[in-house]
């Protein structure tokens, strides 16, 4: 009886060390995020070089995520909606290690561009990067509190960001039509904002996934994120 | 005893039904690369649309690994190399689903373009997307085969893809800097550049998952192909 116990204490400690993972590995995602749109806005290359060393974390806690997961399911033979959670937290720790990629690559970009000047839509992107970051911090609150009712939200946040992007796209294309010196700035800004726009997609799928967890269903509309970035080819 | 033999049967049967989706899988990812490549080439609209319609049957394959996965987990509880096996999967399926979604996203690409003339690197993107063609066929074999040895080899074709996608993106911006008429045009070869690239990524993580498989072990090098496509921020 004694040893049943332990043995039950120890698998929920093992649960519960890895969704605690999974919540830190989003608030060092969500803090990435942050610093790279930061170091572009401000021209911060130290900053830009700490997003870029930090991610090293990030990938670090996913290969954790994976062996733990590997572990449970070989010792632990989870049931049910533990099931469920160890397979979400596999999916959502990519997901997440993804973001903390395209964090990387907005601040190597902001390296490049910190000489340059920033002109066109450039506002434009500030606001497309706001929207990615509420749209993180949602889901993210959601994983904490196993909300599934966030599908509806998620629909439309998406397709705003969506629209965002192709705005920001059209811009540029403008921009650079116009005066063709900003070429080389806005092929980088180009592809900052379809960073920001991958960045959306995750924050979607991890939307999924917390959908799934609570619900054990998958939303009505399976890889809502794929499509939306194949839909708007345009950027 | 028969009764165990039975469980046995199902148990093998489910593993191979597994892998066989993913060969399955590999077999589609291929042709939708191939072919999304030769509509751009040709700029053959009715194939284009074909892989965009195609894309479907990919997304409802890893949504039927996905489940496969979970349920071989809940009743069947397999151990080691099975174990690895059924990891391994759901991580190669998610690979081969989103090289398909960038498949798509040529073939979304070559309609819009297919008015306006393809000059500048078109040979050079040819090019690359043969490179890729080449290391997704490679480590699908070495899938079949299970063959781990293929690290090395990896490791230097990526680094060659990323090399060409590079050069690519240079002559993109010598172009549109010498002829701001071939801007659009330029834009969208830059992002089928960059969707061929990741699919190079994606089939180095293929491989590196190939090698987890049969080894028990990762890469050295962990993550290949992230840090590959961040070292290039420039593309």
């Amino acid at each position: 009886m004694v040893s049943d116990n332990h043995i039950v204490k120890a698998y929920t400690e093992e649960i519960a060390q890895m969704t605690g993972l999974i919540s830190e590995m989003g608030g060092y995602a969500q803090v990435a995020v942050a610093n790279a749109v930061e170091a572009l806005r401000k021209r911060d290359s130290e900053l830009a070089v700490k997003v870029i060393e930090d991610d090293k974390r990030l990938d670090a806690m996913e290969a954790q995520v994976s062996a733990l997961v590997i572990r449970l399911l070989a010792l632990r033979q989870p049931m049910a909606i533990d099931l469920r959670t160890v397979f979400v937290s596999l999916k959502i720790s990519s997901d997440l290690e993804r973001i903390g990629d395209y964090a990387k690559n907005i601040a190597k970009r902001s390296l490049l561009l910190k000489d340059m000047p920033l002109t066109g839509p450039i506002n434009s992107i500030h606001n497309l990067s706001r929207m990615v970051q509420v749209m993180l911090h949602e889901v993210l609150d959601a994983y904490a509190a196993g909300n599934a009712e966030i599908s509806e939200q998620l629909r439309v946040r998406d397709q705003a960001v969506d629209a965002a992007h192709t705005s920001v796209f059209r811009e540029l294309l403008t921009y650079m039509m116009e005066d063709p010196r900003t070429i080389t700035v806005s092929m980088h800004l180009a592809f900052i904002a379809k960073s920001l726009e991958r960045i959306g997609d995750h924050s979607t799928n991890i939307g999924e996934n917390v959908v799934f967890q609570v619900d054990g269903e998958r939303p009505v509309e399976r890889h809502l994120a794929d499509d939306a970035q194949d839909d708007q080819p345009i950027g």
